[in-house]
């Protein structure tokens, strides 16, 4: 059943989006916790769908588990859009334009880079 | 322990997600199941967390469970992403801007819509 894949994924997922955007935001005031697991999470999605796609690489169980389940969790935009918000609340807004910008733009890059790595790492090890 | 109930809202978050994002999706191209995951848990992320901070409902254990474990899980930042990525790559530059402006605008009005409705949902029954 692909549900409980998911489940697992999206379990494992949020504790460590949890855990890891707490340890980074420690101490700043820009959001730089959400956007470093947006950042890392679009990164390794990237890796992963291009190795699936290119090489064929993991079962639907696989994907389920870690595309969908881990790093659909892992990753969010709610809290992007919360943390986004309150800077237009707050008047900020050089720090929403920053925070938009930021997520949007290295959130795609790290798609890109996911996906040359997919290609470098699978052609070295066939 | 929090990490729990961050685990037990990211487990029904990634399942609800894929399920409504499924659901929705079907038929269509434009990649409408993410944006309206997406739009649904920055609304509900908006109503929780002005009805906790104005109004000081629910518990941190509460928190956890729903705005970091369910809503951080049930939208996703690393699939909208890399199906933006995809459009790029397709040469499809009006479908990349569309999804990027809808996502971004949609989710951002969703917490203020969200916020309207804390206001008034807890004015009226106090």
């Amino acid at each position: 059943m692909l549900l409980a894949y998911v489940a697992i994924g999206g379990m494992l997922g949020a504790v460590a989006r949890y855990v890891l955007s707490g340890v980074v935001q420690d101490g700043h005031t820009f959001p730089v916790g959400t956007l470093s697991v947006n950042m890392i999470g679009s990164f390794l999605l990237g890796f992963f769908m291009f190795s699936a796609e290119y090489f064929g690489l993991f079962s639907q169980e696989i994907r389920a588990l870690i595309a969908v389940g881990f790093l659909g969790s892992f990753t969010t935009m709610s809290t992007f859009s919360y943390e986004s918000f309150r800077m237009l609340m707050e008047v900020n807004y050089l720090g929403f334009v920053q925070n938009v910008i930021l997520n949007l733009v290295t959130c795609i890059l790290a798609v890109y880079a996911g996906r040359v790595l997919a290609l470098a790492v699978w052609r070295l090890h066939p």
